[in-house]
């Protein structure tokens, strides 16, 4: 069965895209730490990211810097924290999380976003690539 | 004044080593949030991941999923897990956690070693570099 990343790089589930090109899409998380909680995801369907070829890894991790600088143009925030974790969608994922406090790196405290606002946002950052 | 991580980089505090070379190391968060969990760090002393040069950023990369791949062979885990947040310390630290669940992402959750068990993990992780 295909990942939900994998469905979201189909167009199966829709997603508030922020870049993409034919190795990597970054777009927003739905269930956000923080307001511009982003992820980047290899298209290739890989479980662990230190799986990963390094080649491949290294262009993410270049990608996810590209977006992650986007970010922090974008949104009010004292730095953007970075975050492999991968225990719940077995699909990399790197989330790249604005941050005001320790708490926005915790995927406990949640925030909310009305759909406008999440494509407001998805925007703002593309705009800031 | 030196960040707490450039005293360590000369000596002037002591540290369990992992690995080193001429621009990065890595060596045991003397805290951690579970057996095993590594800082790599560029000797330059740089506040922001994002601010740093994007070769230096991807020579960092490269040296981290090296030392995440020793950690994976030493410390029986589901995963190693990744985060750069720096909202204490200014300079630069990939943290690299052996992750069992969730709650070893939060830095809330601290394991105890003694300094023999540090030393031994330390040099366990090293022999598998």
């Amino acid at each position: 069965m295909s990942s939900i990343f994998t469905k979201i790089i189909n167009g199966e589930i829709p997603s508030y895209k922020i870049a993409e090109n034919d190795k990597f899409l970054a777009f927003l998380d739905v269930n956000p730490n923080a307001k511009g909680h982003t992820l980047c995801i290899p298209k290739q369907e890989i479980n662990k990211i230190f799986d990963m070829e390094e080649d491949l890894y290294l262009e993410l991790m270049a990608f996810s810097r590209k977006v992650a600088i986007a970010i922090e143009k974008t949104i009010e925030c004292k730095r953007v924290g970075m975050a492999v974790v991968g225990l719940e969608v077995p699909h990399v994922h790197v989330h790249l999380i604005p941050l005001q406090d320790m708490d926005d790196m915790r995927f406990q405290r949640k925030t909310s976003l009305t759909p406008e606002e999440f494509q407001e946002v998805a925007k703002e950052i593309a705009s800031n690539l």
